[in-house]
Parts: C-alpha cells; sequence; structure tokens
C-alpha cells in the first residue's frame, strides 16, 4: 500500500533533492571556470559558485524551519545532468564550442533548479510557511538571473562565432 | 580517444534527446489528464497533448534539414521525470495536493524541455541553419507559455487550498 502523501512530504524530498544539487554544484562549478575560455563565463562560473554557497546556507536554515534534515539523498537527476558537463570537459572540441557547449550543460542546470525551487517555494506558500516561501524564493530570483546571464554570454558568443564564419 | 565535437554534434545530439523527449511525453500526458482533479489543469494538459504532437512533427521537419535520423537514442532524463509523475499518480493523496504534485512535476518536464529546445536553438543560429532555427524557436515559445499557464493555474489552486484551511 502506498503511503498517504501530505504537501509537507513534498516539499521535505524537493529539500532534500536541492540540498543534494547544491552540495553536486558546488563540486562542478570549480571545474567549468577552469575549463571556459570566455572571460565573462569565467566570471559568471566563479560568481555563481559563491551564491551556491549561500544557496546552501538559506537551505540550511530552511532546514531549521520545517524541522528535517536535508542529507541522506542523492539528487540522480542533477547527477546526470553534471555528468553531461564533464563529458563535454574531457572532449576534444574548440574552445568556442566548448563554451557554447558549457552554457547549454550549465543552463540546463539551472532550469532544473529552477523547477525545483519553484516547486518547493509553492509547496512552502501552500503550507503556511512564509519565512521558508521567502529563504526559496531568493534563490529562486537568483536562479533566474544566473540563467539570463548564461543566455546573455551565449548571445555574445553567437555573434563571434557568425562573425568567424562569414 | 574522444572524438572531436563539433557544434553540428551537439545539435543532433539535442534533437535526438528531445525527439525521444516528446515521444514519451505523449505517452505520458493522456495519465496525467486522467489523474487531475481540476477542469483547467485537465484542459491545460489536453491541449499540450495536441501542441506535442505538433512538436513531434516540427523535429521530423528539422531532422530532413540536418539530414538525421532522429530515433535511436532514449532520453533517460526525460524518462525520470516522467517516471516522478508516475509515482504520484500512485501514491494515495489528497486530490488537490495530488493536482499541485502534478504541476510541479509538468513544470520539471516543460524546463528540461525550455532548456534543451533553447541549446537546440542556438546550435541552430550558431550554425547558420535560420529554418530549422525558427522551427525550434517556435517550440520554445510553446513550451515557455505551456509553463506560463501551469504557474498561473498553480496559483489558483494555490488560493483554494489557502482558503481550505482558514
Amino acid at each position: 500500500m502506498p503511503k498517504v502523501k501530505s504537501l509537507e512530504d513534498f516539499l521535505i524530498a524537493e529539500l532534500k533533492d536541492l540540498y543534494s544539487a547544491e552540495k553536486q554544484i558546488i563540486k562542478a562549478l570549480p571545474k567549468m571556470v577552469k575549463a571556459a575560455t570566455s572571460e565573462d563565463l569565467k566570471e559568471a562560473f566563479q560568481n555563481h559558485f559563491k551564491e551556491t554557497e549561500n544557496q546552501v546556507q538559506r537551505l540550511e536554515k530552511v532546514s531549521k524551519i520545517v524541522g528535517k534534515t536535508l542529507t541522506g539523498k542523492k539528487c540522480v537527476a542533477m547527477e546526470g545532468l553534471l555528468e553531461e558537463g564533464k563529458e563535454i570537459m574531457e572532449e576534444d572540441m574548440d574552445p568556442q564550442v566548448r563554451d557554447v557547449a558549457l552554457i547549454c550543460a550549465a543552463q540546463k542546470v539551472e532550469h532544473y533548479e529552477i523547477a525545483s525551487y519553484g516547486c518547493a517555494r509553492t509547496y512552502a506558500r501552500l503550507l503556511g510557511m512564509d519565512d521558508a516561501e521567502e529563504l526559496l524564493q531568493e534563490t529562486l530570483d537568483e536562479e533566474g538571473n544566473a540563467n539570463k546571464l548564461l543566455t546573455e554570454i551565449s548571445e555574445s558568443l553567437n555573434v563571434e562565432a557568425m562573425e568567424k564564419s562569414d
């Protein structure tokens, strides 16, 4: 018999998933900084590393609010997404192609987080956990901005590549 | 030795991934229509089913442009995301909680597609494949709208749930 699931169960599951995802991202980002060629991209990854450390701390605050530890679950989806990034770093390719591919891999990571933080924020709101909702919304906004910045960098790289092919 | 990867390799890989993802979504959506309680949500899933069929046709047009078949690759990430949706349908829970959980699962699917179509569109643009770029952008816009609609429905459900808990 399946157990009856409540909104709180969904919130906890989502938070554990995100906690594992963020920890994995912290390990991956320094490698992405090294692999990037564009200075703008290196800087974006570097800044996102600091942001991610802060996002982990926010999750720890949410953990206290909900009264549950967030360790002990591995986010398999994030593992798969970061594996894609790793493959890109190992392949032999033109540095500009690598930058575009790294941006794509990073945007998949960002979109996963945007969806997951969006869900967690909605569950917190429904449960009337205002402080948790606010913390999750802060991170959600940061992820949205990180994604937009990657799009901007990607567009500037595109221009250079198009010029080269003329 | 890893093979040298070009932008075209990345485009083809992304298109194959999306083709498998869309095919899996077409199988999953009718079950999500049945599992949903809110009429708005049922209708949204139903409409997205028709949209997805059209998106598959667009990918087949892109397949002709790039001169490669898109079959033979399974999108494992989408398999995992749809598995989450399946678990929600099998669990015993309040219909309104299920609707919120189904929306979250569907938004994770949408965000995955938004990221992947965004990448494919960028690769097509860099390769100067204007017709492919346009077709991929059309689908990207549809996915963005589908995601926004789900957020709107989720917000209207939230209001009802909050009222209930008063």
